[in-house]
């Protein structure tokens, strides 16, 4: 039912009828017209926050194909950009054997992906991450989504993209508090899934040396963790860690938090003590939140409506050493409660 | 892949890891709680049109269920209507493994299975369509839409529900109206797929003696053909006999002309000149239009927007004899000359 094999630098990686080609490496985005076929009409979306000749370097390799950029922000992924979307397609004519391209961070492949997901029911999707954090995290599992009534992502689809170009020459572009907002990921996924990986984040090399070995082990883990789980009814909830006290803490700040920083301040309070001694040392050189600045009786009723709760549980990560983890049903008070006591 | 049991009157449909338990008969409203789970967190959502009383009788099987009331007619399949759906199931408290349940048309089975499909990301769905049109034909096959930019359905998922309780008692309140535009789909799939149901529905039989028996054969065409095309990638199309013009037809109509009526007057032009005049004593008996009422070139943009049109060419369904069609590609300029010409 599934495969995953490795081409060189290109893998794809199939779920069901769906087979999601990856390409990776430096360089990679002149390689979107081929991937997926420079006849067809396509429109790609960007946002206004994204360098503009990714999207055009892109668009520039189709005989038809046009560009919607939308402004930048979490505040866009809603209806209304939605709807921008859709009538952008309308207007671009594309039938159910068009494509819609993204390009830009973890916001444009969500609302961009949700709208390919319902479009005529559903046209094929492509992803060109250009942060860090949709490289590692968001552009792979085909989790589509918009934010509503006050809650992230409360609305969306599972449409796994036709394939994910990933580029790693795009994040030079990148500014320095994303691209650390995007490590937070990578550190997620290293401390419950790979010790070697972590060790490299704790080692004294310098970033940019290891960046491409980093995006690399990061991704695989990602698909490895996807490709088990596509439905996230088990093992794909080991992506979480950080995420439910993280989620609220984002939501919370309004804007003022990243993701990245949300989830990284979200991560400490479900771990060892030794663990979270290491953490924190390598959340702090990445200039990442070590705790929540906002206290459990804040964050509580975002906590209660994660959409993970099960008749008032939620499925919690707790990490007692690098590369492992243990599932841990918790209330939304006992959540709350590890912010105040800590 | 796929199993379709008859176990009596109940009958499952599967599809990948979907099952569609579908429930037949009279007075099988009674069921949905069994079918549902009563101690399930539940949301119903039914129309104004709809006699209230089925609503009520299916909330009243659960321990904790509301009921959203939305208001009648095809303008509400809209983004505004599934925003007040969404915001209703918040307001219950639905979590993943709460369930939405529609009662009522095809309309409110449309978009209430559009919202239980993107709300955190798809959960259950359950569906108690209460006219002839919903019964036999949009409550089965997982199309979930809302209209768009002046296109009908032009939003939407595949997104099977759980189970369909089918109780042809409800058809008792339905106005007569109503009723034969139902019945446009029951002729449609006779014509194409049924050769014994198209000689009942051409029989002098009173109509309401051998309901259930029509009920019950048009739904297993539907079913027989949603099973082999579960993505209406080839085989499906049967089903879109006299959609093409139809479709165009309702919308110019713009609210005037019923779904079945517009299909029923779609219909004529795509069958051989014997099919053609059999159909039409058949539709006119059922008070249903044979042509349309108006020309092609107020059709044709309507038309070009089709979700099928592939490079320029729709996939239409020629009928030359009862229980026979071929699939024939045209451009919509043939399609609306068809209309001038006839």
């Amino acid at each position: 039912m599934t495969v995953f094999s490795k081409m060189g630098k290109v893998f794809t990686f199939g779920y069901r009828d769906a087979i999601c080609e990856i390409v990776e490496g430096r360089g990679s985005i002149a390689s979107v017209g081929t991937l997926v076929g420079k006849e067809r009409n396509v429109l790609a979306v960007t946002d206004s926050g994204v360098p503009i000749q990714y999207a055009e370097s892109v668009i520039a390799q189709f005989s038809n194909a046009s560009l919607l950029i939308i402004p930048q922000g979490e505040e866009s992924k809603n209806f209304n950009t939605l709807e921008v979307i859709i009538s952008a397609l309308m207007q671009q004519g594309i039938d159910r054997y068009g494509a819609l391209i993204a390009v830009g961070g973890g916001m444009t492949g969500d609302i961009a992906g949700f709208a390919a997901s319902c479009y005529k029911r559903g046209i094929d999707f492509y992803n060109v991450p250009t942060t860090l954090l949709a490289q590692v995290d968001a552009s792979i599992g085909g989790k589509t989504a918009l934010n509503f009534g006050n809650i992230k992502n409360m609305v969306g689809t599972f449409h796994h993209p036709k394939g994910v170009v990933i580029d790693t020459e795009t994040l030079k572009t990148l500014d320095s508090r994303h691209f650390y907002s995007g490590l937070a990921e990578v550190i997620k996924m290293a401390a419950t899934s790979d010790a070697d990986l972590f060790a490299m984040l704790e080692s004294d090399k310098p970033l940019m040396e290891v960046l491409d070995k980093i995006v690399a082990a990061a991704l695989h883990i990602k698909c490895d963790v996807v490709l088990k789980d596509p439905l996230e009814q088990g093992l794909r909830k080991v992506l979480n860690f950080g995420h439910t006290i993280g989620h609220a803490i984002e939501v919370v700040s309004n804007g003022k938090l990243t993701h990245g920083e949300s989830i990284a301040a979200g991560m400490t309070y479900f771990c060892s003590d030794e663990m979270r001694q290491r953490l924190e040392k390598i959340l702090k050189r990445y200039h990442l939140p070590v705790k929540s600045p906002f206290t459990g009786d804040i964050l509580l009723p975002f906590i209660s409506q994660d959409k993970k709760c099960n008749n008032g549980l939620i499925t919690t990560v707790y990490v007692e050493s690098p590369g492992t983890y243990e599932f841990r049903k918790m209330t939304p008070e006992e959540i709350a409660d590890l912010i105040s006591i800590s």
